[in-house]
């Protein structure tokens, strides 16, 4: 028996100035809370805990609201709304940052409203792994806490870090990230190395390549689904997060999400991610739909469907 | 209803000196003919045509028969054997080729046996594509015809390449070559683009990450097998290539192979490839039994296991 739970999602919101291949796109809405919560809200309600400046666009949280996003936790400050640019290669792969202005989000102190407190799957964004920890002292009890995180704090606040891991379950990072966090090589020695830090679950995100999953049941992969046109890479690993803690949350069970449940989870993180590359910044994530998703998933089962 | 049928390799047989991080070796056995023939000799009989210089060891040629390979094709030349040196990367992904001595190599022209021409599966290691092509002039009405090229052939004799490509049911690179090949960036389109040249089926190796098949029904993608250790990438694409013959002349049927045994020969190239990195040099295939590869493919099956 499981219930639709609510996720509380943590991070950025932003504007984005975005050098691609098919075009320069300037003040795209992005950050890592504004992907996860569209990716997360095609499956279930969430709470988001974000601040932006007072050059926002109304109509975004709007456009949260309508997909039943509660947004008050999302604190409207004086001054200007945090800012990225980066330019992609050719490829798509490689990317530089070209500049970062944090503006309203260098004084960021996470408010959780005691209901949201109450939420029973959090998502913590990339942020300063103090911030996760402080978000996690305004939750009472969530069964499943999934964090994110960064070369710039596993090089710059390994401690904080630290005691961050060992209250989350599973953490959400990429095999560089990964081989950076362990000092390993190796990505499943990696691995190993992490788990005992804290988290149960691991996975590991490889782009185009898919994810790994690893757990004390042993390791699950879902290949990356080949895509067509691949228009912008930017916010992919959110908006995988966000498909990921929605689909657990709208399947939990009552001590927690199943080792199967996770393993599913996997899939709607990469349907949802593959969509989100499709369109410029949120185009494609923010008017998702749960048949959308859905689609997209039986597609990428083909993939591995071994005919007997 | 399947048949054993026997699988006719073409392909280099050389000395690999190897500066691997675990070291220095030098006069390691190696060639795409040489790991392929190890490889594809786990599943069935295997006829092998190749040159050899004077200084290349009788045991091995006798390692080879005793798992079945028929040697009478592989040709000792007056001269040396083929040589390839490089040094790997730290990471043993990248690698840069310090040496090439082409030696017997250089004037190789495959003569194919009477018998040896009605093998009804044929691997097309990565020679000239004229050459590989006079192996199917050789060749009766073989039942599939898998190939193997580089960029140095796509480069450099696309014509050839061209005409060797018509008569190919199979077409196993990796997709920098893909990409090279069709001219196109994007793996998919660069599929279907190469599908039309003549293979109704292309596999793209990725390495760690990897292997897509594309054919008409779909794309069917296994993972690659996350290893503990690896030690030596050297062979692994042709150790790949020659699982995968090896496993579909195993379970020919009477028109050829189908989708399915192209499948399933997929995860038998990926933990055929998996064994070869254990060891330096063909160490780790060449004494390889059905039942480590069975064990493995189970492994590699759970990695896609997707409980119900």
């Amino acid at each position: 028996m499981t219930t639709r739970a609510p996720v509380l999602i943590v991070g950025s919101m932003a504007f984005d100035d975005l050098e691609l291949p098919t075009g320069t796109f300037r003040n795209t809405v992005g950050g890592s809370a504004t992907y996860a919560s569209f990716a997360a809200s095609t499956f279930t309600e969430v709470r988001t805990v974000a601040v932006v400046g007072e050059d926002f666009p109304q109509d975004v949280l709007r456009s949260l609201e309508t997909r039943g996003v509660q947004t008050k936790a999302i604190e409207r400050a004086a001054g200007k709304t945090f800012r990225w640019a980066g330019r992609y290669d050719a490829d798509l792969v490689g990317r530089t940052t070209l500049d970062t202005q944090l503006n309203v989000f260098a004084d960021f102190q996470p408010k959780i409203p005691a209901d949201f407190g109450e939420s029973p799957v959090i998502l913590l964004g990339n942020i300063h792994p103090a911030l996760q920890s402080s978000v996690l002292d305004g939750c009472a009890s969530p069964r499943l806490v999934v964090a994110d995180t960064m070369n710039f704090w596993i090089q710059g606040e390994p401690a904080k870090l630290g005691e961050m891991l060992k209250r989350a379950h599973v953490l959400i990072i990429n095999d560089e990230e990964a081989r950076e966090l362990s000092g390993i090589h190796n990505i499943r020695k990696a691995a190993a190395d992490i788990r005992k830090r804290g988290p149960h679950t691991l996975i590991i995100k490889r782009g185009e390549h898919g994810a790994l999953l690893f757990d004390e049941v042993g390791i699950f992969a879902v290949p990356g689904f080949p895509l067509e046109d691949v228009v912008d890479p930017t916010g992919a690993g959110d908006s995988f997060a966000g498909g990921f803690v929605g689909y657990v949350a709208a399947h939990l069970e009552k001590n927690g999400a199943t080792e199967r449940t996770l393993r599913h989870a996997m899939l709607y993180g990469t349907a949802t991610a593959s969509f989100c590359v499709e369109g410029v910044g949120t185009a494609k994530v923010e008017p998702l739909v749960s048949s959308d998703v859905e689609a997209r998933v039986a597609q990428i089962r083909a993939l591995f469907d071994l005919p007997r």
